[in-house]
């Protein structure tokens, strides 16, 4: 029998529009993986009657029940208790739970509100989702013949905990497998890639094949579903193979988590270490890379130069560059970068310097007028950008730092800079 | 009478997590300004069977339904259909609907399929929503006492159409109208806001209270319902004043952004210029400084020191203190802080160093223990932190960069430090 999942999110600031339901999202996304066929979202406030209205209309129409937010310790945390009433079952004390709480609030040394114990309160005999992201547990328990799971609100919480805790759960229900390969390319956009593929689109039904715009980037998500796994993948390796080769030096990875993760990967397989400059990404590199658990084996450190004066005195950019082409420059990029990996002492070096807006810069230079720089052991190459179209300054930085990374993964891949 | 508002959404790839549903936050929201009370969101595939029990589930409860989405020309667009066949209504062409989509393809030089006249078809004797964003109209039609409304789905169409058609249509239906303030905190957690005033919450009706937990603070919405504007604010101010004095010194802002922004405006109203030292936080604490537009007027640059060699050759750290007390340590985070006050030339620098994990660091620090320090014209403050709590990199290092902005914060505003 296919499972009918429905996914019931509890709390009245959704219905504030206060924030957007990216658990629902997420959740499906993950239960669509999982070969689990998603009808219904519900959204109900802090209400313990319409939610127990909500919950006597999926128990008819649904037989896996997702409920996410209200598990918190404040007064309007009431998804156990609806649950229970509506299932039957008994909330008791959980012990561990109870002592995990404990040791969350000593070991951060804040003073533990006896109203966070309700945390501990869960079904009677239930499957404990334990919380390593946050205070509240979630659960699964299994009654009249329906699976009811409930997960904690914040994505912080939600998404580890599905992944970690609820997939186990629900792969036991899953008939047949669906299985997804994504590539992950940088440097053409969704309507671009969709464009080259709509004919074969057309034909495909099992693998498909989607592409997704992500910040700056692209990915073309290729599934297939079949009785096994080594099923599923006999038929989307041609079709894996066929378009790497098709998109070339587009494609930065398949199913590696993001560029960042790539480069640092490939800095540290090849033992070399890394500095940035920063003008208009302000950080945002440094900031991508150090992202990374072990990036410190590889990331030496960076300066932010907001300013021209930091640009001469610490990176030692000469001031004749900076008045005649301005600190917006090819040869300015350049310095930072040359600059940079003499001060720092390190292997390769990224810079950024352009226009962030939101107004043009003194000499005149549009927003989105930005050059990436690259300093190596064999040259130094500078990347143009024009990213006017891309009004949003945090998009526009966004694509920026990707653009820096982007060099230094084609120049530790032997791969042509353009 | 109040209002009860249902949205249904239609569209198989919302169930599928291709995108997030950002239609519902936005039409809640303005809902929500309204005065009028979103009690449900209801997501259905492009299914006429389940949009149909949707529906009739809806009219039982709601006295205003919203569709979003299913109004486009290809097959899967059902929902007038369905929500005709619920109302008992029938679909009519609409002439005047019928040339402007013969217009739009010819302006934009396309040539039109026969299908993209079926979104000339609408319930007979509704209100037209015209489209000037694309090119299915919406509609709004009273019928067994519920007024039902329908919009397209892709957000480009559905934020304007409901922004200049639906509001003007609802608002005769709202009565009175709803305004909220929201104070937001720093160094309080959620439960720990919500034991000091659950007396107080459980008592008052309107205004209400209600807390949120973000990343690293927490906000308090104070939410009024009147006949008009001034009357809410009417009701709204003494509590404000209340809980301002409460809080005290945690408050950060009444209605701000963000900390960053709350900074970075005290910061240029003093006309002192700012630099960070980052260990942790690799970059972070420059970024979310240089994510504003304007920051350029205060934030002269900052340096990402990941390594003890940068931090004393670039920053000036001594190498005895590095030695004595290692680098997550209080005197280091204030040498830090002292240094690139130092190299930049700033009035005020900040400085971050600690472990953020996953593992311990070689002189056995646990992860989560961290430094903050700030250097000013008038002295250097560090504050230790433990955050092992917040096991995820980047939860622990937005922490740590948010407490590194509370001490700027606490500096400009002359509050003291803890």
């Amino acid at each position: 029998m296919a499972h009918k999942v429905e996914l019931i999110s509890v709390g009245t600031e959704l219905l504030l529009g206060s924030i957007v339901n990216t658990d629902a999202q997420m959740l499906s996304q993950g239960l669509t993986a999982l070969g689990l066929n998603v009808y219904w979202h519900t959204v109900v406030g802090d209400n313990p009657q319409r939610l127990g209205e909500a919950l006597e209309i999926a128990k008819k129409r649904a037989d896996i029940i997702i409920t996410t937010g209200g598990l918190g310790p404040t007064c309007d945390d009431l998804t156990k208790h609806v649950v229970c009433q509506t299932f039957g079952k008994k909330l008791v004390t959980d012990a561990e739970s109870e002592q995990r709480i404990r040791s969350y609030f000593s070991k951060t040394n804040r003073p533990m509100t006896e109203n966070n114990l309700q945390q501990a309160l869960l079904p009677e005999g239930c499957t404990v989702f334990t919380n390593d992201w946050g205070s509240a547990p979630g659960c699964a328990f299994e009654a009249d013949g329906i699976h009811v799971l409930m997960l904690p609100g914040p994505p912080s919480e939600c998404t580890p905990m599905f992944q970690y805790r609820a997939v186990p759960y629900l792969h036991s229900l899953s008939e047949g497998v669906i299985v997804s390969h994504t590539l992950k390319l940088f440097g053409i956009g969704e309507s671009a890639v969709e464009a080259q593929l709509r004919e074969q689109m057309n034909t495909m039904s099992n693998p498909t094949l989607a592409p997704y715009a992500k910040e700056g980037e692209c990915e073309l998500r290729i599934t297939a579903k079949a009785g096994t796994e080594p099923e599923a993948q006999r038929l989307l390796t041609p079709v894996l193979e066929q378009l790497t080769g098709q998109f070339g030096a587009l494609v930065y990875g398949v199913d590696v988590p993001s560029l960042n993760w790539v480069v640092l990967q490939k800095l540290k397989a090849a033992h070399l270490t890394l500095g940035t400059a920063e003008s208009c990404t302000g950080g945002l590199i440094a900031k991508l890379i150090t992202d990374l658990p072990g990036a410190s084996q590889a990331f030496k450190g960076g300066i932010v130069s907001y300013t021209n004066e930091v640009k001469a005195n610490v990176l030692g950019v000469p001031t004749s560059l900076l008045e005649q082409y301005g600190a917006v420059s090819a040869p300015v990029a350049q310095a930072m970068a040359e600059g940079v990996r003499r001060v720092l002492g390190c292997d390769i070096a990224l810079s950024s310097t352009g226009v962030a807006g939101p107004d043009r810069d003194d000499r005149g230079n549009e927003v989105g007028t930005i050059f990436v720089a690259i300093a190596t052991p064999d040259g130094c190459h500078v990347r143009p950008l024009s990213l006017g179209n891309r009004p949003v300054r945090e998009r526009l930085r966004t694509h920026t730092a990707l653009h820096a990374l982007d060099l230094l993964r084609r120049y530790l891949s032997n791969l042509s800079y353009e």
